[in-house]
């Protein structure tokens, strides 16, 4: 089987939105951008063994390959419209694939997104993603944070590290499945994000940890942070994962990647209006501190305790 | 050195054209569009070992990431805007990263396209690229040859994979440059796309080989070719590269990949003012055959001699 019949096997489908013109199967897809919005662009890369466990579930690698993308685009309060993938397989493996193309489509249609394009080739497991969305105001960048603004989280961290950390010792099947479904089943924050429009001056997706992202925006808005070491606290599952590990819950609360949540700095007139809006869209929002003056990072009362080597994700 | 080092050093520049709201550094691009025009988007990727010797040039290997995708954006007559790149590496070396944004950033200067975005992680070496451009007009697609239409090529094909043939058994040192260039320097054939917009019916870009990309325009046309195995001979260099290896320079004429020569299929009335436009772009346009009622490719005459199994590039 040839990288063409796997295409249509598994990716050709009739365009499901007007905004397609031309779909798989051309040079390039050809589609109609909504008048007088932005284009939102962004592009992850998944590697097997580095942002994923060798014989994952192909379903929920295609859902999470889809997300990771559409995170970034909610991370701008951009609206998400279509994707592009890039598989490189060992070999063509039409039911792995069937199960990773079914993954992917439940993701991209979950928000209201669209493959349009791609490709396949053989070479070492890697699966490249291009998500385009669009936004017909402001969007939210990392740069614009302010002394005072609320640094708000749409929801809980560190379950994906804990999950990845258990699978170091025990299978699937033992771990929680709260934790598990952190770690395979992230879902992007694309309404949190739209909602956080007009309202926030910056955000980002917490993927290589909540203070390794929250120092990009500090960094990229010259400003710093006091946090509240007690704001992140572990629910259940969390802490019987750092007990049975040895690890402090803390580590991955505040350190740990792959959550996918969103960080915001809100100014205080308008945290309260936002954290309203994630309550009514189903999040449980957490408050974790304030933009200071002060560059860096400072804690308000005692520092989590946390392994200080391993705080933030590193590519290299 | 991490991954936002490599990019910050390498790839981090104040955005080239207006277009272009933020830049490298976000969670993603933002992009003014042209208004009115459609988004045509293109991904591919190249893998060592498959689509790229190891140890090649960065340099040359970023140029050709680039010129492949930014020849997909040509074939659908479309004009280049931006660039994303996703970059595995399995070792941050400075000095060919380095190398390869600088190929990268020549070729997509070249073609007036802007890198806008990407990410880089540690794997098997694979480099991923997203072209982004517009279209103020129709598109040409695969999909829309005629009974009749004129099959044209805008150049010479068979130099890259006679290169790639000679690679097996010499040293680059050793191989003609005019050969060499073809596999690491092509072109993307921006004007040449353009220019057909209007006069031809269907386009595509000759990256699978001649014959595979002829078929796949006939099969989404639902029509046929009759083919002149005289229309191609080979220079110089080709002849003498078949030669030495004992291969058939047909056989890299018309079914060897990375040629990145625009196929048009384009109705009489148009071809002569086309092939003059192109002429006069510098080009030396080729014409191969016409679009037959029958389906399926004949040959006028005698078939080239070539060998039947590996008659066009093959991903898996």
């Amino acid at each position: 089987m040839g990288e063409f019949d796997l295409i249509a096997r598994h990716f050709s489908r009739p365009a499901q939105s007007d905004s397609v013109e031309v779909g798989i199967g051309d040079d390039a897809a050809v589609l109609r951008p909504t008048p007088s919005a932005s284009l939102v662009v962004s592009t992850d890369t998944l590697v097997e063994g580095r942002h994923f466990r060798s014989g994952v579930d192909p379903e929920a690698l295609g859902w999470k390959a889809a997300m990771v993308n559409l995170s970034d685009i909610a991370a701008m309060g951009g609206f998400p419209r279509w994707l592009t993938l890039a598989l490189t397989l060992p070999e063509a493996d039409d039911h792995w694939v069937a199960g990773l193309a079914a993954g992917f489509r439940a993701a991209a249609t979950s928000c209201q997104a669209e493959l349009v394009g791609g490709d396949i080739t053989r070479g070492p497991l890697t699966i490249g993603v291009t998500a385009l969305g669009e936004c017909l105001d402001a969007p939210l960048t990392r740069s614009a944070a302010r002394l005072g603004d609320v640094l708000v989280l749409t929801g809980a961290t560190g379950g994906a590290a804990a999950a990845l950390a258990l699978l170091e010792s025990v299978t699937e099947e033992d771990i929680p499945p709260s934790l598990l479904h952190r770690l395979d089943r992230p879902v992007a924050r694309v309404a949190a994000g739209r909602a956080a429009r007009g309202l926030a001056h910056a955000a980002i997706d917490v993927s290589d940890g909540l203070l390794a992202d929250l120092r990009h925006v500090l960094d990229a808005s010259g400003v710093g942070a006091r946090l509240n070491a007690n704001a992140l606290t572990p629910d259940t599952d969390l802490q019987a994962a750092a007990t049975r590990t040895g690890r402090a819950a803390a580590q991955w609360m505040w350190a740990g990647g792959d959550d996918y949540e969103l960080l915001v700095a809100v100014p205080p007139t308008h945290a309260r209006t936002l954290l309203e809006i994630w309550r009514e869209q189903g999040l449980q929002p957490i408050e974790i501190g304030r933009v200071t003056e002060a560059s860096g990072l400072h804690w308000a009362g005692d520092a989590p305790t946390m392994d200080p080597v391993s705080s933030g994700y590193q590519h290299f």
